[in-house]
C-alpha cells in the first residue's frame, strides 16, 4: 500500500462552480496508483467541493441561483458583516456543501459515473487562490 | 493492509430514502477484514447518500417533507427544465446532502451509532437503478 | 501502514457549535502517524459534524441563526414530535450538514487551513454526551 499527497492552488473569478475533474485525473494518473481510494480537502471556510453533472452548463447556474435565494447575500439576520456581505453567506453555504470529498478509484480510474464533474464551488465575489489538499491510498 | 471494491446496484421506486444498511454489512463481513474504513459512492447526481435514524420510519418522511418545501418540484426559478420538473430539484438536494459517506470499522462491524442507518436518497419519481461503488482499506 | 481507532466523548449543553480541533490533533500526536488519512463519524442522527472558522465567535452564531430559522423547532410539517419540538429538525439539521469528515493529514499537521476548525453541531436543547469514532490510517 502507498500513499500520495499534493496541494493544489484554483484561482477564482469570482462566485459560481469550477470544474476540476481533469485536474485530479491527471495528479491520480502521475502516482500510478491502481485501486484506492482518493480524499479532496478545500482549506477554507467560504468555499467548498461538490461532485455535480458536467454535462448542462446550466445546472451550474441553477445552483447557484438556488443557493442565492436561500442564503441572500446582506441577510439582516448575520451579524458577522465585517469582511462584507458575502463573506457569513459563504460560511453558510460551505456549511450546506461538502468541505471534503472521497472518491474510491480502480485501476486508475475514479469511479465516478457519466455525468459526474468534481467542483470547486467558489462563494466569494471577489477573485481568491484557493487550496485543496488531494490525498491517494492505494496500490 | 488490505484493500476491496464492489458495485452495488439500488432499483428505487419513486422519490425516497432507501435503507441499505444491510447489504453494506453482508458485503463488509465477506471481506473479512476487521479494522479499516469503508467508503461509498453514488455514482449519479440526481440520487444521493444519508446517514440516517432506523427507528420511526416517520422520520424519513418528514425529512422529505421539509426537502419538497424546501427545493420544490417545478420551481420557476429554475430553467434547466428539459429533463423533467424534479430533475433540478434532484441536483440541488444531492448538493444539500452527501453524494460519499466513510465509516470506520472496528473488528469488522461498522462504527454506526444504534440509531444509525445508511440509505440511498433517490431525488427523481420515476423508477431508477442507482449504481453504489463500496471500497474498504484495512486489515 | 498502520491505523488506528479511538472513541471521543463530547458533553454537550444545548445546541450549538463545540470545536474539538485540539483534541483531534492531540490524538492524533499520539498516533505517532506522519501522512495519511484522519476520518471522524458522529454516532447520533440530531447532531453533526462541520470545520468552520475558528476566528470569529459571531460567525457560529450565525450560522445557528440560520439553521434556526431554515429548520424552525416545532414546524407544523413535521409529524414525529414524540421526542420534543427540536427532535426532527434535529434530524434535518443533520441531513444537511456533515455525519462524518476526512482530513488528509502530512507531517504529522492535519491538511486545514488557518481559519479552519472541526466542530461538533449539538442539535439538541437538552445536554448530552455525543459519541464520535476517530480513525486515522497512514505511515
Amino acid at each position: 500500500m502507498y500513499q500520495h499527497h499534493q496541494e493544489l492552488a484554483i484561482a477564482t473569478r469570482g462566485r459560481g462552480l469550477y470544474e476540476f475533474t481533469a485536474e485530479v485525473r491527471a495528479w491520480l494518473a502521475g502516482t500510478q496508483l491502481g485501486d484506492g481510494l482518493l480524499t479532496l480537502l478545500v482549506r477554507h471556510t467560504s468555499a467548498s467541493l461538490l461532485i455535480q453533472e458536467n454535462a448542462d452548463l446550466e445546472v451550474q447556474r441553477d445552483l447557484e441561483r438556488f443557493f442565492a435565494r436561500l442564503v441572500p447575500d446582506g441577510d439582516p439576520l448575520f451579524r458577522h458583516v465585517s469582511e462584507g456581505k458575502d463573506d457569513m453567506p459563504a460560511h453558510v453555504r460551505a456549511a450546506l456543501t461538502q468541505t471534503h470529498l472521497s472518491i474510491p478509484f480502480v485501476r486508475g480510474e475514479l469511479a465516478l459515473g457519466t455525468w459526474q464533474g468534481i467542483y470547486l464551488y467558489e462563494h466569494r465575489h471577489d477573485a481568491q487562490r484557493r487550496s485543496i489538499m488531494l490525498h491517494a491510498i492505494g496500490a
